[in-house]
């Protein structure tokens, strides 16, 4: 299978040059992560059975841009017409095993201010035992995302896989507090580490942004996305800092799954760039800006699930005249 | 008086039209705000008697790009040696009464996050019986910043004023409670409103910014710019929003008087500039970005006295490259 592949890439990479036309491979993304029925509430609404977790939002919003391959495990309980509407967005669900069992659930209710939310349950339910086993035509996926899982099972995706190019890594404060040592091999093995402000700090040790980045590179990712809700995100490679805003949104409805749907767009618009380079990267946080601001605007993946190439587009647009001059 | 200025400013266009050479008439700005010596605590050090004030801060950040007229109060106890200073660096002092007394002080604690502060003590002191009054030469003055005193004095200013070109005001959370109606009629009647994102909530009555942005809109500043400290600064012009992020700094010592550094660098920048347009106040507002990073490096005025314009422009390139692709 893996030498098929590589004869069909050395063909297509001949081709390109013979033609002198830019045809750019579209790689695909794997995704491992959560796959969830949350009930959520927030001071614009609320929502029972919330389709959600991050391997579903980071899917669908990876799929606006390149073929996903998901691997995670819901119940019994889990809607066959969301299968049926991942499938629809050239998401391969091989890897999503429905189980005996209830799917995952997560209660939770955002305050007035959005930013903070507390949790009602968590009940793991099939998610208790998940083993992220990837079909075979999964294993020399080219672009990798690690959603949020304990980094014991990250570590067995990773050694399932043939050579990836370019893997990302996403994790929580429990696993930097409770599994520290596993995370640590994690990270050391990854091209990307995303996280949030919060988290910056804790794994780092550090309470500025530039002392604790410079620690994180130590760790052994070359790329770092620190993740700033509203107050827009960093990318760090080296000495150098890229940013960009948020885009600025009227309401935000449900602040569920952004993260996962900005990684989403960022792994998803990489994937389909010729090359991975620092210059496709900073457009490529751009786009997961633009796919973050959409999912927060509506409940579960109502926001990224409609959308045309040219929406997403214009956003971005919008987005990069608001920091030019 | 005003005549021979604008006799003098007509001369310099015609010039400047005849010989097809940009002169940039480099425009005055006048400050009116507080004086003060503070008793200042950070997690990185303290300083007791540090110099500060908006006044102050303000005009010795837009004094590295034009020249300032300051009007403010202080004790006997001011130090000579800052009115020496203030004077070295291009700013006309005559409207800064020394009466009898002690300075304006404020004692205050930052926390760990240095976002948030305590304020031990307030003493008002000569600042209590502050009356604005314009020396003759100040009257004509193009450009005005309004520093966050009480609405009425800053009407008072506004009255003693011949058709200022350009009015920056600053207000604060006491002002939008205690003297609402007051603030108003201020509002109505300047340029540009610079408030911080809570400031523009209480202000506004909206949590969402691009609702509260429309409202203040309605109010009157054709223009506004809303500060959000280390997550950078908008800038608003009826249906266009401008956005730059913040200069990252590596540690972040005493941020009192980072808004009035970043106030001053914006108006003394575009008073700098041929005219007032949005292109030259995107600019300004990177600027005033720069002169707020710059003040936070250091306890008082001391990050934005001794500073050359190159050092201040190395540091705006820098942020420019940060969010260009």
């Amino acid at each position: 299978m893996n030498r098929i592949l590589k004869t069909k890439q050395v063909f297509r990479i001949f081709y390109h040059q013979i033609a002198g036309i830019q045809i750019i491979m579209k790689k695909t993304v794997l995704a491992v992560g959560s796959v969830a029925l949350d009930d959520i509430k927030t001071p614009f609404g609320e929502r029972r059975n919330s389709i959600g977790g991050s391997a579903i939002f980071f899917s669908m919003a990876a799929s606006h841009f390149t073929k996903v391959q998901i691997v995670g495990v819901a119940g019994e309980d889990f809607p066959r017409e969301t299968i049926t509407l991942l499938q629809k967005h050239q998401i391969d669900t091989q890897g999503l095993s429905i189980i005996s069992g209830k799917t995952f659930r997560w209660g939770g209710v955002y305050h007035d201010d959005i930013n903070i939310r507390d949790t009602l349950y968590t009940h793991l339910n099939v998610f208790a035992d998940f083993q992220p086993i990837l079909p075979d035509n999964y294993r020399t996926t080219p672009f990798v995302f690690l959603g949020n899982i304990q980094p014991s099972l990250q570590l067995e995706v990773l050694k399932q896989l043939h050579q990836p190019e370019f893997v990302a890594l996403d994790t929580m404060n429990l696993w930097i507090n409770t599994t520290h040592a596993d995370l640590m091999k994690v990270i050391a093995l990854v091209n990307l580490l995303i996280i949030n402000d919060d988290e910056l700090n804790l794994l780092s040790g550090e309470s500025n942004m530039l002392a604790g980045l410079q620690k994180i590179h130590q760790m052994g990712p070359p790329f770092v996305i620190v993740k700033k809700g509203e107050h827009g995100a960093y990318l760090s490679y080296h000495n150098s800092l890229f940013f960009t805003p948020a885009f600025p949104v009227h309401q935000p409805t449900d602040p569920t799954g952004a993260g996962d749907s900005f990684a989403g767009g960022f792994m998803g618009y990489l994937a389909a760039c010729a090359t991975v380079n620092f210059l496709n990267m900073k457009k490529a946080l751009i786009y997961g800006s633009i796919l973050g601001s959409l999912a927060v605007e509506h409940f579960s993946i109502d926001g990224i699930t409609t959308l045309s190439r040219a929406q997403i587009d214009k956003r971005y647009q919008t987005l990069r005249k608001m920091v030019l001059i």
